[in-house]
């Protein structure tokens, strides 16, 4: 890492426009907006389309296996961000790993709280697997809110009797609504991004009431027996720092195949940031390398 | 891995005649005569000698670079084991990560009690710099007491002043000798090899009345800040799971870059057991693909 790439970035997100407890509609557009200015790569194709009645979009890039299939989950605290807005991540995702992405327009809170994300993305992994697609070429990957939704999407679909897809990565999932990881004051000086203050309001708007220990909320309450192996990367300037940890210590004690990497002085989804930080790059890579390994047996139905 | 491997190995070890709480003086000839009847490969050429005042066995295989090193310690409590009997999982290590193996025969309780082990493995460290090995070109494992004394050794470097090494690894680290682990008991039916009373009945003989969250004999009490890359592995049926668990934990909000790997099913220290496990050989590839990333820069002294 250079010094120099992480102060930049710092800066950028600590003075920035962006405040998750912000005005939601102004908040909204900005996030868009500041988006849409980075234009995809040229080899990028994207189709807006639906399956099981969700919206979704579905990128390519050269040389993929189109009968894999990278289920990707965007963040934004359950308010903010759409397919769209996440598609330079997610397609960069799917093509390291050598895989359609198939980007979830989950509906957002407050006008859709909870359970409605989850519902949404169960709805979509079947209309996958009705589509013909095994559940051994689905890899999940889930960023921040998106994250803790990977999870709960698996506990749901436990609960629901479907099977597993082939693996799961989530980057700095935040899966803990009721807010209790020491990081969130631990943390807060160094996190350039996020507050504790601004989750716990965000967490109201999506629970709506509901209990925040609720697991399909909450996963780290869930019992995480079954699910399939699970990378989890997070920066240690997070205050979800302890999300991540807790989430793997869980699945350790419920005999989950689990990766965990903490990267230091990173902030909140770095991974994002692979045009500034070398960094993110190198955790792109090693995600990619675990969702490829994890590919299950070719020669499975 | 395939159920029969492992059902094989954990009879062997509920089964078997190794005994953490045993008589040590029967269970020290019987540690060392096990692990004799197993022959090092052929081509794995051994030297007894000593290092700092303390001996060491040094083991090289053929086209490793002699520049680098694998700083070895090995498991057994503190009070059984020593660095022949753990040759061949050591210069198994140290031959995937492409170096020689310095295997520290550190002193042992109860003869001799805490701190006598840092102060070895210290003294051995201290040596290899001004043999001229530079500190970048040595990489630690250490199993089990020796995971622990692999992290305490890290913090004493760190409180004498001198530089750490390019990375370590540790196996199923024995990290807290005041024995807080939920897992001490939450694992306690499914682990075959340890109990926790085993483990106090051993922290007691090693620590010799010295207080049991004394950093260099508990570690995941230290300031970690300034250690090097670190990697641990851990199986889920084991009573010291939660050590690597609060380990990483501690590593993360110390800004340590740090992986974690949980290995469902597996027992203590599995990788000692790749004849009979798949996993045995995976995790020791991953673990020196670890210490591979990690050797600094060719080009510094």
């Amino acid at each position: 890492m250079s010094k120099e790439q992480l102060a930049v970035l710092e800066d950028m997100l600590r003075n920035g426009p962006l405040d998750i407890a912000g005005d939601l509609a102004q908040q909204r557009e900005l996030f868009e907006a500041m988006l849409a200015a980075i234009p995809l790569p040229g080899d990028v194709t994207t189709k807006a389309t639906e399956l099981g009645g969700v919206p979704v979009v579905i990128s390519e890039t050269p040389g993929i296996d189109s009968g894999k299939v990278v289920f990707y989950l965007h963040g934004g605290a359950y308010v903010l961000g759409s397919a769209t807005a996440a598609l330079g991540l997610a397609s960069d995702v799917a093509r390291r790993a050598g895989a359609r992405g198939v980007v979830v327009d989950y509906r957002l809170a407050p006008e859709h709280p909870f359970p409605a994300a989850v519902d949404d993305t169960v709805a979509v992994y079947k209309a996958l697997l009705d589509d013909g697609v095994p559940a051994s070429k689905i890899a999940f990957v889930g960023e921040s809110a998106g994250g803790g939704l990977t999870i709960a999407t698996l506990v749901a679909l436990k609960q629901a009797g479907l099977p597993q897809p082939a693996s799961a990565v989530v980057f700095s999932p935040w899966a803990d609504l009721s807010l209790t990881g020491q990081s969130l004051t631990g943390k807060a000086d160094v996190d350039p991004s996020l507050t504790a203050e601004g989750l716990r309001l965000r967490a109201g708007d999506y629970l709506n009431g509901a209990d925040p220990h609720s697991v399909l909320a909450s996963p780290i309450y869930a019992d995480l027996t079954g699910l399939p192996p699970l990378h989890i990367q997070v920066g240690s300037h997070e205050v979800l720092l302890d999300d991540s940890l807790r989430l793997a210590a869980r699945a350790a004690a419920h005999d989950v195949p689990v990766e965990l990497q903490v990267w230091p002085y990173m902030p909140h989804i770095f991974q994002a940031f692979s045009a500034l930080l070398d960094e993110a790059g190198e955790a792109l890579q090693a995600s990619a390398a675990f969702t490829t390994r994890h590919w299950a047996d070719e020669t499975q139905p």
